[in-house]
Parts: C-alpha cells; structure tokens; sequence
C-alpha cells in the first residue's frame, strides 16, 4: 500500500483549519460587541473577509490532502481497512473480547491506548456539552425493569427482521440476505442486469430497510434467496427483539432489561431534575452511558457491536418557544448540510449552508435543533474528524417516527460508507406523555404567561348521581376518566355527545358508554396566570465507539517512502499518551534525567512513557507513532550541559530545542491545544531534523 | 439534631492534616536524597521531628472533631443518617431508580451532583492509579460467556444461601435471618440470656458468614426461626447464584452473564496485556467499570445494590520477587493496622504502624501489597476519608480463599459500621492457572536467569509404539497427557511407577493406566537461559459507591447554631461545583459581570452555577454548603469600580477580597488542592464576614 496520506499535506491542513477555526471565533466574538456597539462594522467585515480567505485556503489544502488520502483509500479501501485494523489489534486499540475462549461477536474489548482515546474523547464531550451548557448528568443503571421499556415502546417495537436456516436454524437478518442478494445481483457480470431492471435493483436496495415483515418475505422468494453458505431453504421473516433479557430478584418473577438506551433514564427521573433546575425550562440533562444490542449478527468492528457507550443528551423545552439563547454563536458555522431537498435533487450531494441560514429558510426545523447540530459539529472536528467527511443528512419525512418534528443524523465517513456517529431529533413530547401515561405521573412543567390570559377551557363535570346509579362500583373509574379528560379530548366528547350516547375508555382499558345526561362538557372563558405543559424533546445521541473508528480511519496514514511506517495523527486532546521520553544513549545520567522529566510530566496530568529500549531512535519513534503519540523529547548529551531537550512534533516530524523544565508547561499547553506547533515553532529554535536517520 | 460537627474543629483539621501530609513528603523527599547522599542525616532528622510535632497536633484535632463528630452522631446514628438522607435525596445526589414507577430494590441513579462527585472521584483515582503507575487500563463488556465464569469459580461458587417463606414463597437471606435472631436474643431485656449464652450467642454471631448451608439450617432450627411478617415456616437454605442470566445471540443457546466483577476482563486479556508491555513483569492493569449482583435483599442505600461501580487492578508479578520498586515511597505512610494477630487480641482495636515496619515484621506478606495498602490510604485521605475512620483490616486464616496469600480489607466507619470499601488481595497464581487450564492457552510470562542455570529437570519419554498399540485411537490423548505433565505430576508418576502401573488422566478427564514399559520417567540435569511461570496476582479492588457513601457521611454536618443548615464539606477536589458565583444585588452590570466571571470559570473547567435568585446571600450560601460547594464569589457594587470579587471558603465561612480577573487561576489551584485556603487568607485582604447576616 503506497502512502495513504502525505503527513506534509495533513500537517498543512491542520495549521489552516485551526487558523480558520480562531478567526471563526474571532468573528463570531466582534458579532457580539457589534450588537452591544462594541465593535464597528468595518472591524466586523473586515474579519469576515479574512474568515472567507482562510476558510478557502482550508478548503483546498482539505481537497489536496482528501486527493492523496482518497486516492490510496480509492485503490483499496479492504486494504486500507485490513492495514489499520493490524495495527490497531497489535497495539491493543481494541482487541475481540474473550479471545482466549475464541471470543463471542460483537464484543470488543479497548486495551491502553483504545481506553485512554476513549477516556479523552469522553472528557472532551463532557468540557463541550455537559460542563459549557450548564448540563444536568445523571448516571442510571443499565438493568431495567420491563415497564419502564414497555413505556418506550422498547418491548414491543425495538426489532430486526430475521429468517432461519430451515435445516440447521442458523439465523440470519432478513434485511441483509436481501441486501446481499440485490448487490450480487447487480454486480453481475456474466448476465448483467438490463438497463431497466439496474434501475429497479437500485431502487429496491434503496428502500430495503422500510419493508415489513410481509414485503421483505415476498422479495426474498422473489429474488429465490437461500440461507448463506448452507444453500438451505430459509423461514419467513419474523421480528426478533433485540434485548437482553433478565430476571431481576430472587423469585425470577421480575423482567428486567439491558437497557437499548441511556435516554429512558433522564425521561424517568424528569420530574426531579424539573426540581433541581429549580422549575425552569429548557434544561438538558445528559448521561454517558453503556447500552446493549443483542444484534443478530454483529459486523463491521466496531460500528455494530452488542455492547456500546452512548453519549445521549435530553433537552426539554416549551413546545411554543425552540429559540435558543446562545444560537447567535452557532449561527455563523457552515457544515455538510444533506436536507431532504437534496437528498430527492439530482446531485444527491450535501451542500455546505451556514445554520443561520438553514433555520431562516426553514431547512432546520427550530434553533435549538440547530445549536446542537452546530456543537455537535464543532465537537467532531474538534475530536479530530475530517470535516469533509462530515455531513448532517436529514431525516426523510417516511423514515420519522410519527411524532418527530425534525431528525438530522451526524453521518462521517469511513471505508463503510457514511456512518451515523450521532443522531439529533426533535421528538416532541412523546417520551415523556409516554411514560406520564404508563406510570400515571404528572410529568409536566408550569409556564408562568407574563400577564395574565384570558382563554378557552373545556369544563367536564360529571352528574355523580347519575353516574354512580349506572355504573355502581365502576362509578369512580368514569368518574375519573371524565375528569382526566384533556382539552382535545374533552371537545371531541362534547361532539359525540350532541348526537347521543358516546365512548369512554378508562385508565384500566375498560370501555364504557356515557350519555349526554350523565355529564356536562361546556366551553367557558378563564383567567389564567398560567398553564401546565408537557415539554419537548430534543434529543443529541452520540455514538462513542463509532466516533473512535471513524476518527482512527480518518488519522491514520503511512510516512511517505515507507510504507510500513503507520501513523495515527490523533489531536493530541484525543492522543491516548501525549509524549514520549527518549534517553539518546545508554548513559545512567541520561536514564535519571529522563525519568525525572517523565515525573514531571506525570505530575502536570499527562500521560507519557519513556523508551529505554536499546534500539535507534527512529525505530522508537515508529513505535510511537503508532500509538499516536503527539509528541517526543529526546534526552541526549547536550541536556546535561544546558539543560535542553529536542522536542518532536509527529506529524510535521519537525524538532525545536526546548528547556527541559519548561516542558511540561509547553506541553499541557500543546494538549489542550490553546498553543498550536507552528507557534512552537516560531518561539524556540528549530533542532536539524535527523529524519534520514529516522 | 444539634451541630454534628463544629466548622471551626473541621477547618482546623483539615489545615493540620494537610500540614502533615506535606511534612511526610518532605521527609520522604530528604531519605530518598539521603540515599543518595545529597541530604545529611542531621537535616532528614530535623524533617522528622518536625512531622511528629505535626502528626500530634493533627491527632490532638482530629480526636477534638472526632469527638463533636461522634458525640453527634452517638446520640442517633438513625437521625444522623435520616437527616443526611433527606438532604441527599432533596439535592439529587442519588435517587432510587425509576421512581415513578414504585422503584426497585438496589438500583440507584446519580443525579447531577452525585454524578459529578463519581466522576471526580473516578478521575482522581485514575491520577493516583493509573496515571502516576503507568498501568494498563482496559474496558471489557459486562456481558459474559458462561466459560469464562466457569473458569473464575463465579458459576459454580458465586452464591449466597437462601431461605423461601414456604407459604408466600417471599425470599430472604439465610443469614440476615439468623442475625436478626441472635441480636433480637441478646438484646431481649424481659428474659435476659445468662452470662454463658451471652457469650454463646456473640460467639455465635461473629461467625454466621462460616456456615455451610447444612450448619446454617441447623442453627436456624435451633433458634426456631420463622419468616419475618408472616410468621410462616421456613425452607432449608439453599446456595442462590448471584449473577443476572442472560442468553447471548439470536438462536438462545449461549449463556451468558452480566459480570460479578470486572478483573475477569484483565486476566482473560493478560497475554496481550504482557506483549503489550513488551514481555516485561511486574506491570498492573486495571478497569473501572460496572459490574452487577442479584442480591437476594439489598439494603443500606448505596452500600448493598445490585448494580455498582467498580475500580479494580490486577498487579502481575514474579511469585519469587514480590519486593516494589517504589516500596520506599510509603514505607513510612502509618495506616491503621487491624492485623490477624490484633482481632485476635483482648483489646480487639487496630494500631497505627508504618508500612515498613509492617512488611520487617511478616505482618504484611510483601512489599507490593503494602505498597497498594499504602497507596489506598493516600487515595482516600486525599478524597476526603477521615484518616482515623479508615483501617485495614486482615482476613483472618479461615476468612480467605485456599490459593490466597495475604487479604487486607480498607474498612471505613459509617453509621452502618465498618464497612469494606476496598480489597486488597495477593491472590497468587490462581486467576491465571484457572483461565488457562480452561482454555488450553499458554498464560505464562518468561523469565531471563540472569546467567544460565543448571537445573534438575523432569523428563517424560512416552515409548510411542507401545501407547500406540495399547490405545489404538485413544493413544495420540495418552501421549499428550505425558507430555504436558508438570514436574510435580511427572515425579509422583515416576514414583508410582516404581511400584506397577499408575492412572494418567487426560485433557478430556478420561483415565488411562499406564505402565513402566510404556514411558521413561528421569530427573536429568539441564542449563537453561531462563524459565516459564504462572505470575503472582496482587489485586486491590475498590467499591466506587461504598467511598461516596462513606465520604458523605464523613463529611457532613451542620452549622453551629443552625440545625437546618446542612454542609456537605467534601474537599474541592471531590466537590460537584467549585464554585457559586452570586451577583449581590438586582442590577444588570452586575449581573453581567457574574456572567462573565461564571464563563472565565468554565473555560479554566471549573463547574460553577451562577444563583441570581432573589433572596439574602445568606440563604444562597445555604443552598449551596447543601451541595459541597467549596467557594462562593460575590459580584457586588465595589466590583463595578475595582474589579474585585468576595471570595468566601465553605467550611471557615471567611472571606477575602480577590481580583475578578485572577479568580480562576486562583480557584483552579485551590481546587486541585496545590493551594491551602490558609495560603489565601496570608495573601488576599480579609472581608468582614457577614456571617449574622447569612
């Protein structure tokens, strides 16, 4: 495999994008004073011009660096995938779980460095949503009881469509045997499709994911598929739910599940964290969080696998008011957007749209679904993503579920394809009316109007007489469903009513009949100070072990001229050890220097390892970059006589000369990437790069 | 409830504690130089003197809170801990799970301030652990197959003994109810045991953990116990496994479990882990993670669930070397010791002793342990443990698992007692051994001599032709049984050889006779460059949820004078929210300036909340001591003209007048504890406090 990816065109592209990402902020802050007439408007355009120039220049250093990557990926993207996963198992990114008992699908354990990529990704999501939007984390457990995901719906509609091999019952997911079948078919070369029937499979592929049980059975008769391998005779299709089940207790009378999702835990704990906010709306609360899908058959590494961490925030807010306080920050950033528009258009090819301008013309349905796609944005690319090869593909109206009001989902791509890494949906008051409705809680919050309003009220008052002679002791039952009535409900009695007798159904289920005698239902004006309401939804969900695999996909490359040399270029917030401590010699005064650094870099919180090994310096620093090391520090001779060390920058491989006491302070700074490497560059001298030597 | 603890006697503690401690670094600091002959004996003397001064003081004042504690807390350990409770519940630091849906027995969700409190936690012992020990920190799924539970012991040991309500068919715990019997017993007032049952029934007592189901049926009979509320007769105890069962896949025929523990994960990973460090022992792994337990009756909130956290490490050493590099380091640290020999005492009360001199003595079977009961101690006094609260207590010789070496547990007092927070075990090579006689894998670590050794060595020569015709097809399993023969087994084949046949079982547990004329047998001297063995396995393991409980507990108390004022005293490193920024008055400058006093926070990560409700500051204070937030900035009318905020300390309530612009740095100091709040007070005016206004 030739040079994936040009560690120069990379290190250019990085330099450009921070530049662009600062003046972005720049901008953005000028737009701030600007509105308080802190900042003129000259100063403001004159920023934005600079914006545009270096956001252009990112932009062909990215299509330069996306051609050389692109390239070698487009060669072979199998290659490409079996040389990272090898280095990726050798240095125990992640590793099958149980291999030692010939491991179990879809299971995956992180060893050191997958863990600690995994740990600084998690504290970056927390610093970005949790900590700067004043979030409220909850942590629940993973064992739930049945009721709970009855609510949800989880019991009954959380399924994949699966057939049997009729001889062996061997399982297989329905949709992926049609898949397979439809590709195989449309790559075939011996009897090619016609240009008609092309375009038939096409289409069908396109749409396999929306049949039902009855249609995806009649395309795989259609289409004579047979079980894999066995060549058998497959079932019809069936639902399969995708929980692990358990029994909670000794009794083994208590269902309980690994919870599918974190989210059910902040919905059931609502009313609390109404509380703690002190009442007020909107709020988010947020959980990270393992979750667990018995998959029927797991694939692709890490992208579906049975055990999972999410990251899920909850965002409640007043149905009548989805603006955002902070959405002015936001409004300015411009990622892939893949509306529906474009979606059905010609192209088929996302566009980049600013989101001011996305919820000016409608595209996003409100602010606050905006803002998070705006953060969500500026996260990923703050963890390293490629933003090229990030897009926010909406949700088509069909592949809704009836109560959402809007779906974008975060796709990234890999050599998979494009990867939904994170879903962010408006789902209206579903969750919530949902687990009101099983659980029989009052999960609504109180809007105070500003003054007080007069409105419309639907007033149901039950004869109790009557009633109670009719119904005997279901009398209180009718009663109290007459009193639960909601507004819409109520209104829609009152109609019935008018023409005689009408349906009532109770809290158990139990249907009665009610006759225009037994109950009064009359409009009357009130004076309202203000109303109960069950708050939206919006829901960001975040994938974390397939944000890990497209990142890692999208940093790794091989040094140019050696193709053996596999790098991870991970941003060194995210790199799992942020230097490595070389002695040059074997020299026990070089040994103790060393150690006494990698102490106090220890001390100021960063990870690093220092490498005794008696083999040549570059053979360590191959060792490193594999790992992702971001930085290096040679100790050599001359650090005894002026107390210096080189100080090596991965991907650039470019050195300066740093003080070694300095170093650790020069390297938090690095990590927490407020100093970037070209500043590094322009404040210490430069070291001749020994890279032959390498 | 009067004042559980006087402010005042808590701060003077804490700053002479931390005295202290700084005093042991130093002198540890001065013996390492004194090795190396950079310090003198005089000065590292001087050192000493200096922290026996120090450590007396502290003692003086911990023994003054202690009491004002204790008096408290004395007085009705059920209204200190109901009180504590409410407050807890109130704040959301931990709710039971699904409230809403009448909750289930031993599950506990975080809300924000107690989520915030497990990830400081967490995350300092990540920094004391991993980070400073360079270990191998790993995340394994808790789902697990049956094997590798199998293997551990979990499948077929991991029970406890229970008894059914032989009418209602209600579960209960064996021994709870035994328990409940002999402590209703000894504490009977109208017919009061005699001075020899109430010896025998306290006998009785200390040893219920140690009865077989069969012994534990028979006292239970003896002392004629009934189900409790019904009064129904009880069921023999029977073992009840404690794991959730679960099915792994869509066919349903792969058992699996959720894990019990989470060193499972490390030791099935140890071969990687041992390539990864590059072939080199001693190195640690470690995981935190969940891991869950049926209970049969969970109780005492977060002490007893059903599903917790756990942070566990697994140490792999040479069984021939246990001494630790860094033994030094805390040969000097002075836990209190509960050893064997003290339980077994008259005074039956732990002692303070070094570590050093712990290990001289044999009390401590080795160097590592004691290095990890040392570095424990550390760990929990920096979260916040009461040192004199805190012991490590032995399991006594029939306490521990036949293969175990040595086990210290850290106990911790609370109000329900000692409780266990952390184990600490040389497990010795048992974990290993099990999982590689299981999987037939090569679990071993090699070993360079450092020059060739000559050895005696067993050597077994199976006569192949003979087996062969002896056997016919089952000749290849007689032969690989000979051959994978340990030296043990080979020299008690070859004794019995002398006397006939002998039996030879083989991998699959068939039994084979063999006789002399089918294999050689002979002890033959052979030079080797090194050796295989099975490491050693020291593991502390700590129970996340067990230290915060604790650390509440420990920390909490009420202000003097005011029983309603509840302070959670956890030190800032463990706080939730460092700090609470209060605009003083209802005034727009002012309220933009705690805005953007709250956003400097943020970006220096300090998780802060801005409270502009409209009541006296005194009642903000309140609400926020209630939360454990360390520090209070007060934005009032001087900060418009000079830039300076009050800053105010939780637990002594004074305050200083500090520079709005340099409270970040400021507070980020005082929170990863690199600055005393004494420090402060020497450098910053004082503030008149307003504490009669509060």
């Amino acid at each position: 495999m030739a040079e994936l990816a040009g560690a120069d065109q990379k290190a250019a592209l990085d330099a450009a994008q921070a530049a662009a990402t600062k003046q972005g902020d720049t901008v953005r802050s000028l737009k701030a004073l600007q509105k308080d007439n802190k900042a003129d408007k000259a100063e403001v355009d004159a920023a934005i011009a600079k914006l545009k120039e270096l956001k252009a220049s990112a932009q062909a250093k990215q299509e330069a660096y996306a051609d050389v990557a692109g390239k070698a990926a487009g060669q072979s993207k199998e290659a490409f995938r079996a040389a990272m996963a090898e280095t990726l198992q050798r240095r125990m990114f992640y590793v099958p779980s149980f291999k030692i008992y010939g491991a179990v699908a879809g299971f995956y354990d992180y060893g050191p460095p997958g863990c600690a990529v995994k740990q600084n990704l998690t504290a970056l999501w927390r610093k970005h949503f949790v900590l700067e939007e004043n979030m409220l984390e909850v942590e629940c457990p993973s064992v739930t009881p049945e009721v709970v995901l009855k609510a949800s719906g989880h019991v009954e509609r959380f399924t994949d469509f699966m057939v049997t091999d009729v001889v062996t019952h061997d399982c297989h997911r329905a949709d992926h045997l049609l898949e397979a079948a439809l590709e195989a078919r449309l790559a075939d070369t011996k009897a090619p499709p016609s240009v008609e029937d092309h375009e038939a499979l096409r289409n069908e592929l396109a749409t396999v994911e929306e049949l039902d049980a009855a249609a995806l059975g009649a395309a795989l008769r259609r289409h004579g598929v047979k079980a894999p391998d066995t060549g058998n005779d497959i079932s019809e299709p069936f639902p399969f739910n995708l929980m692990f089940r358990t029994s909670i207790g000794p009794k083994g009378d208590q269902v309980g599940y690994l919870r599918p999702e974190t989210a059910q835990g902040i919905f059931v704990n609502f009313k609390d964290l109404l509380y703690y906010n002190g009442g007020r709306l909107p709020f988010a609360a947020a959980q990270i969080g393992q979750s667990y899908r018995n998959e029927i058959a797991p694939r692709a590494g890490l992208l579906r696998v049975r055990e999972f961490t999410q990251a899920e925030i909850e965002h409640f807010c007043n149905p009548a008011d989805k603006s955002h306080p902070k959405f002015a920050s936001i409004a300015a950033v411009e990622p892939l957007l893949f509306s529906r528009e474009l979606q059905m258009g010609a192209e088929k090819l996302p566009k980049p749209m600013s989101l001011g301008e996305a919820v000016d013309k409608g595209i996003i349905a409100n602010q606050t679904l905006a803002y998070f796609i705006g953060r969500t944005y500026l996260f990923m690319v703050a963890a390293g993503v490629t933003p090229s090869r990030l897009r926010f593909r909406q949700h088509l109206v069909h592949e809704m579920a009836h109560y959402a009001e809007d779906c974008w989902d975060a796709e990234v791509e890999c050599s998979y394809g494009w990867i939904e890494c994170a879903g962010l949906a408006d789902r209206s008051a579903y969750d919530l009316r949902a687990h009101s409705a099983k659980s029989g809680q009052d999960l609504t919050a109180y809007e105070k109007f500003p003054e007080m309003r007069t409105v419309d009220v639907m007033v149901v008052t039950p004869n109790k007489q009557l009633v109670g002679k009719t119904f005997k002791r279901d009398a209180r039952a009718v009663q109290d469903a007459l009193e639960a009535l909601g507004e819409e409900d109520a209104a829609c009695l009152q109609d019935q009513l008018k023409s005689g007798p009408a349906k009532l159904t109770a809290a158990e289920g139990q249907v009665f009949e009610v006759t225009p005698a037994m109950v009064d239902v009359s409009r009357v004006q009130r004076k309202l100070a203000g109303r109960n309401f069950t708050p939206s939804v919006i829901e960001p969900s975040f994938g974390v072990g397939r944000i890990i695999y497209c990142l890692l996909e999208h940093c790794y490359y091989t040094r140019e001229g050696d193709e053996k040399r596999a790098v991870f270029g991970l941003v060194p917030l995210i790199a799992p050890i942020k230097a490595s401590v070389f002695p040059l010699v074997n020299n026990p005064q070089l040994a103790d220097a060393a150690r006494a650094l990698s102490a106090a870099l220890t001390v100021g919180g960063l990870a690093n390892v220092v490498d005794t090994t008696a083999v040549s310096i570059g053979r360590r620093y191959a060792r490193t970059d594999e790992l992702g090391v971001p930085f290096g520090l040679t100790v050599d001779r001359q650090t005894l006589d002026d107390g210096t060390v080189t100080l090596r920058e991965r991907d650039s491989t470019s050195q300066v000369r740093v003080g070694s006491a300095e170093a650790p302070a020069l390297l938090q700074r690095l990590t927490n990437m407020s100093l970037t490497w070209m500043e590094v560059q322009a404040t210490f001298p430069a070291q001749q790069t020994a890279d032959a030597a390498e």
